[in-house]
């Protein structure tokens, strides 16, 4: 039997919240968390830096160790396709057991998370895996939809506006269904969705009233009406918005 | 007529948000804002030291002066009361002259503000009568919502899901119509509605995934299962939540 003194106690593995982009609409504790980080990981799409990568620029210790999780996969293969569901998560297998065993040397693992690791996030496929395994600690943060309706310099919702929040994913009818339900409304994963999305708000006579932003705080952030855009696909961290206008029951 | 030196530009009023109570989940960029601002200025209850100045507590620079916004009415007089409008549209009138006076003179004000301003915030009201007149920028936050599922330690969405976000005021009928309609579900304004809200889950069947947190973030945080509380009123800072499940279109 080995000594005590190879026994580590178990190190945590941190969800850090990003923010939407800007370093500084981080949390102090993020911040604080980030600079004095041993180990951090993030994913990336392969032969790219990774925007939560870049996010911390110029923020890491110098003798931080990185562990990048590259996606063996991209959106080219469709979801719905079995190869899609095995060969991701024989990626996250692999992902968890390296932050596994990190934590069993005693080492802590800041993870960095786009946004807000609850919300929508990439995180929760290792928290699913890592929870009641090792010790795991989320830090909440700005969501990218915070960023975008502050970006439109209007408030999202006030009053007893009911807010929507739907993916650009969904069928149209779908979309359009719950748009013409909604006083606010908040459209993720725009991307390749946009022709559709927009569709759905003209569907529903809301186009008018929508807005694309593009890169909210980040450099290359955009602002216009939905209206106005060609039916290219938007950038992946593109949110569409409808603002609510105060309901009163 | 009076010299150059006499006329100053015009200060900015600053719509800064908090987050959801621990000063560590304030911003960066929120942090030092506060920390140099020359002018603060918050709402509050009249005999109530108001939540976001306690927040900051300790982080004001010595020769601060406060600018305390004290409301003149509570929920009290029902809202849909016509006294309620004027007395508060003349409570507004009075605060934004204040700030316009001070912004006139050149100078700066921090407007603290619990939460992201622009997501059901009371700096809204400013905002309208401000904006145009005025210099204003406002700075987003980590919402009392993304606290409040981060203490769950459960994702709130993943997936494709459906978020709603309601507010406990609405009908009992259409609070159940929207939760049938929702893969997650954020009901905000909870406090007497809470008997309201939690028949409405129960009606749909969502009573047992329903978690209720009160003060997240907050010393005096809470959280149960909504089917195990009481029904006496929940402190306005209480937040119910159920998680999606992760949809798949």
């Amino acid at each position: 039997m080995s000594g005590q003194q190879d026994v580590a106690s178990p190190g945590t593995v941190w969800g850090v919240g990003l923010g939407p982009g800007d370093p500084d609409l981080m949390s102090v504790r993020a911040d604080r968390l980030i600079r004095a980080a041993r180990n951090v990981a993030f994913f990336r799409k392969a032969g790219h830096d990774g925007r939560a990568r870049c996010i911390v620029e110029g923020m890491l210790h110098p003798s931080v160790t990185e562990f990048r999780m590259e996606y063996p996969v991209t959106t080219e293969i469709p979801f719905t396709d079995a190869r899609y569901g095995a060969v991701l998560s024989a990626f996250y297998a692999d992902c968890v057991a390296h932050l596994r065993a990190l934590s069993q040397t005693g080492e802590d693992v800041v993870v960095l998370c786009e946004g807000d690791p609850f919300f929508y996030g990439s995180f929760i496929h290792l928290h699913t895996r890592l929870a009641g395994i090792v010790p795991v600690r989320v830090v909440p943060a700005i969501t990218g939809m915070s960023a975008a309706w502050t970006a439109t310099g209007m408030p999202i919702t006030w009053g007893d506006d009911v807010l929507t929040v739907l993916c650009g994913t969904l069928p149209e009818s779908e979309l359009a269904r719950r748009i013409a339900d909604s006083d606010a409304l908040v459209v993720m994963k725009v991307g390749r969705n946009i022709a559709k999305i927009r569709q759905a708000l003209a569907t529903t006579d809301r186009l008018d009233d929508a807005w694309l932003v593009e890169c909210a705080t980040m450099p290359g952030e955009r602002l216009m009406r939905l209206g106005d855009v060609r039916d290219c696909p938007a950038p992946y961290f593109s949110i569409v918005l409808v603002h609510g206008k105060g309901r009163r029951p």
